[in-house]
């Protein structure tokens, strides 16, 4: 290996945060190429849909060098072979993270010798999740300072019914 | 970044065992340079002397392209810098490592912006440890396939006394 | 702070359960008033309604001083700024618990300065959860002592259809 | 207790996988009689209806002594108590496992002073369980090596839509 | 498999707590022949000699049937081929707990095939440890309930310096 | 309960942390007298003495109302009930904290009815503690925004041998 890395950042990013931007960052120093990945189909009806979600991301990381945004459907270490990708990043919040981030990391180097490097989430993210940062928005809570300004804008919109 | 990364792979090495190697070899495959570098001082009484345990490292690396060993004393983080790494490689085995790994991994990026990069041990390693191995052996036990067969001689030899 | 706190305990409550009713009667002796919060909008449906579950929540703690039970919705920190509470109790069974739990307090702290101040379970209500006990008396089993009498009869009643 | 232990091992076993069979080995040489139970009711939608679990579980186990394959519904202790067994026994794979196997076990004593033993997978199956090797399954990947030839087999016809 | 099971549980028990008696209890009646294994040599300075554990391991099992006292060195599976069990039998408290005793016990697996069986403590001792034990007893504190009469009046005395 | 809560802040503070600051200013708002009790005997020998660790706890909380610097030998509970408290104030960093302290928290309760209120740590403090900021500065490292800054000198006079 010499040319340096292509990794793939996947997740459903529903949407993208403070918490996911600051792996992306971080990680986007040490690669050649980071591809965050954009899930086609969670298993839950997302709150963004995949075009939103994809232009979000878009959107935040634009100033971010060696970083691309595409999406995926099916197996994931088939689409990193697509991609060029023979590993993946992923973020680590918390040993409940851990325990099935684990079990997937061992499943995809089974499957397709994918491996995946894990960063942990800084301290001031350690508690952002999308999901949590959905279920406060939801409520007309103040998310800013934990999604980009952009996601905050889209976030009240979207639970105003705009 | 554009010619692949250098990272370190720290650790005590008392012995290097069949868990630290497979790390080695899955890590060596993606980056352009990996500095096994063995700490000098441990708290506790080590087994195999600083020498010995470089010494066994490279031994049993010796093969395995874009590797390196090496030993360090003081601040990981400055020892980084000094080899020009930004990043350093730990493996995981279990929740305990790693709420102990993910508070030293916040502590060096707060320090000196080193990243950590984590990978998950292989299943077939995830119950080895350099402790368990030496009790075992110091309890006569078979350590053959748990550590590499020159680790396995050596440290049949220091528990016999020669 | 010179007349004692006010404290919110929040939680479904579907049905209250005696490890509930543990944190209770150990809260309510070191704060000044204590208010049993029932949450309104559980995400799956409940076995009981809110107006069941508030009735039996203050059936339960009748005998209690210093608690009360109301009702919330909306966003748990804006309710306890409408009750004068700052802080929250929640009991702690498992690792599990204490994860989710941690990452909700760092939020709940951060959106308005709210304190959560968590106690453990007691020994032997540590292996109690509502749906556990659920679980248990859908199926004909005996969930007596894990439940107070007048919601083990409730229960009973529920499940034979009555 | 002179004659040998009568043991249960529940589950879903939908469908039976690599790691289910490995406990039914290794626990099926320290019992007189193990009865792998079905459980009727999961409370997802299976993959495999009640009777196909039931063939592929009986399948696979054929070979191995001591080792009936039966279903049931209902609480579990109860049907303990119909087939004469005091035990139950248990995989574990990682911490998340624990605390949920933990509640239950602290339950079933409570309820019937049934014993739960739990053995821990293998290494090689820590990473293992039928859900993750659905999502592979239905995803297309190769699941040869995670559950047994005939279970593989008929996996890809389920996910082909034969 | 047919005359019942022969079980090892292994400790050092400085001292036998309610805890250790609780699963000695639970196990004995399960198996046909439960050998309650003294280590002979603790890392740490223990507080009774091996004598002393054994004589209180002994008296305070000598009503529960099936049970028998000994000591051992050296290797414990090992040792357990020496006395005919394929079997080990260790309480869970807790999760530091599960991931050290998932490791030994895997360990135990690849060295000699013995299997151990995983009893999860009662609520009542879940937050009992002889260390723990103890050190409420060196501060002078009543440890009543946490251990049999026999063994509280001894460490009376040796806290008393008697 | 009408006059407000004395709550006690037990611990070693070799030497005072911001993580334990935060803790300090964060539940000092809520009880009418916190007491910061340094513990004479820590296991391991300190850093700083007693007096020095009294010194600094008492120099950097000197401007937070309610909170007053004690120290404390023996059994903790017994130290409550000489100065009137019924409640011991802990922070929770991590889930290997946690398990440790629920353990010592069940305890207390069941040794005088002393209850244990668990804080989470701010996220920004979750990777400091006392023995990895000794080791830091140790090493040469910088500690400050760690420990408050009188600490920070105090620790590199130490280190240097003043």
């Amino acid at each position: 290996m010499t040319d340096g890395l292509t990794a793939i950042y996947p997740g459903t990013f529903d949407p993208v945060t403070n918490g996911h931007l600051d792996i992306i960052e971080r990680a986007a120093r040490h690669v050649a190429r980071l591809v965050v990945a954009v899930s086609q189909n969670p298993s839950k009806t997302p709150l963004f849909s995949l075009e939103e979600r994809i232009a979000l991301a878009k959107e935040v990381t634009a100033s971010i060098e060696h970083v691309e945004v595409d999406s995926f459907d099916g197996l994931l270490v088939e689409y990193a072979g697509r991609k060029g990708a023979k590993v993946l990043i992923k973020g680590l919040r918390a040993v409940s993270d851990f325990e099935y981030e684990m079990q997937m990391a061992q499943m995809n180097v089974r499957l397709a010798e994918v491996e995946t490097l894990f960063m942990v989430a800084s301290p001031r993210h350690s508690f952002l999740s999308s999901s949590l940062v959905k279920e406060v928005a939801r409520l007309g809570g103040d998310v800013e300072g934990l999604v980009p300004p952009e996601v905050a804008r889209r976030m009240k919109e979207r639970f105003r019914g705009d």
